[in-house]
């Protein structure tokens, strides 16, 4: 990484919900910002805990037992393993971190949401 | 990690500056929050990249070869073996992400700045 990346900027260049880029990378990690709108699907990673920190908005992060409801400026991270659904019914912006490799939408069996891996 | 972090929260419970309190984890890796203010001390880690994000405040990376000038929401990423000096001469408030067991003043021949890692 040779710049420094300001997430409002990165984030105003692009529209389509749940379509991270990656902004940057730390070790063999990935750095992605990612706007949210709607429900996501159910999924795990089984390997890897998952970063979520919102920019902009309101994160719900569904788990099977309980809601995280995430503002600006806060952050939480799903164990691995454990089932979850980001959902945000007026608009997300966000920062994601996990590791290089990490498919969005984990175990969860839909080709549809599935992103690519892509830089900004 | 059970709950939520609201940075700013997190960040209002102390005031020493370059004592980072961690307030999660990912994986291996720690997620601190710090207060800066005035000079750190030059140092490089050599095994790790280095997260910086600022939430309040400015940051200034000093690198040997130019400065990297980090306002609220800009994340910047030092390399491994990069040297680096964080300054911040009116006070900034920041996220910081190593992998645990990562000493804050890095090859740096310092007692006085090297902080324990410690929990909020």
């Amino acid at each position: 990484m040779d710049a420094k990346v300001n997430l409002a900027d990165a984030l105003a260049t692009f529209d389509e919900p749940f379509q991270p880029r990656i902004v940057g990378t730390m070790n063999d990690y990935k750095l992605m910002v990612a706007k949210t709108k709607g429900e996501f699907v159910w999924h795990t990673h089984p390997d890897t805990d998952d970063f979520f920190f919102v920019v902009k908005g309101t994160l719900t992060i569904q788990l099977r037992e309980r809601d995280v409801v995430l503002g600006p400026g806060e952050l939480f991270v799903v164990p691995r393993g454990v089932e979850h659904c980001p959902r945000s019914d007026d608009g997300a912006e966000i920062l994601l971190i996990e590791p290089q490799g990490t498919v969005n939408t984990g175990d969860a069996d839909t080709g549809e949401l599935t992103a690519p891996e892509r830089r900004l």
